[in-house]
């Protein structure tokens, strides 16, 4: 049983400073306002919790994708719509989260700015101590970021501003989606 | 912001066969049928998924109950009631989990029947496989359980029907429970 009819999962993935938590933020907000049941799974506090026994590694990289996909599929089942803001570096991780989900229920969006604009906006020092050597594994610095082949939405938050970026996700849920077989469904009316 | 007031953790702890499912999926009915958001965690479907990964060793088990917990907050976090259904057997592990929701939010209710009453039930055939020494490390029979020492509920089910625990947990979150401090709120109306 389901409590409505909107779960799904809204994947963010994009380099550190790109933008993922404040569409998360925005999307959330618009969301709760037209009554729909939203949550935000943020990489940064789910590695306080959840995740806290992992670090930056390959397999552990690789891990916290897992659980955090497996938790979003918990959400989606539950008929909440699940926002997920990861940088997720790699597209085998992603594929591995998306197939935990029901067909059409999986929504990656790829937050594309360019480094160089994360780089300057580096709102928690994060590049400048990457850069430094201070900070080792850091995505698209000193280590790879693999970005989406066919993301559902791809917004370019150098040129978007976060309103314009929660209106074009609030616009694909919109559309209808196609489920298993030839299954059509909504997530918003 | 929360989606609504009633976020909170229904944690049941008993015996394998003692009822906790059967008392989830009732509980999650009569929920949604108030019109309040619920799900269910259930230790045997979290471990083909979030806890894949782990087996039935003391450290495995506590990070199975860790993670549980840690995904249980995310859910009342954001407004809904999670009901847990998991042996849980150590009484540490739970205190762990109960230290991650705010006070006054976590419902610890000992899922009490008797091992020879949940030994005759045996649905799932488990205590015959351990008896046989072809499960290890099964609570119960060859493994700890730790009771409870003050839980907020206590449900006989070798006495009482699902129906009435049920009515008993709705009834508990009906009473004005208290947060930190002097405050009070109450999970039902």
């Amino acid at each position: 049983m389901k409590n409505t009819n909107a779960g799904c999962v809204i994947w963010l993935t994009g380099l550190s400073g790109s933008g993922k938590s404040s569409i998360a933020s925005g999307l959330k907000r618009a969301l709760l306002k037209l009554g729909k049941p939203a949550c935000i799974l943020d990489g940064d506090k789910v590695r306080r919790g959840l995740c806290s026994d992992l670090a930056f590694s390959p397999p552990d990289r690789k891990e916290n994708v897992r659980r955090i996909g497996e938790v979003a599929k918990l959400f989606a089942d539950a008929g909440i719509i699940c926002i997920v803001a990861l940088i997720s570096p790699y597209g085998s991780d992603r594929q591995t989260a998306r197939s935990t989900v029901e067909a059409g229920r999986f929504i990656e969006v790829y937050v594309n700015a360019p480094i160089e604009v994360c780089e300057q906006r580096d709102r928690k020092g994060l590049y400048a101590r990457a850069r430094a050597g201070r900070l080792k594994a850091f995505t698209g610095v000193s280590a790879p970021y693999e970005p989406p082949e066919k993301p559902e939405i791809e917004l370019h938050t150098d040129k978007l501003t976060i309103t314009k970026s929660v209106t074009k996700i609030l616009d694909y849920l919109k559309k209808p989606a196609r489920g298993k077989g030839a299954g059509f469904f909504r997530l918003l009316p």
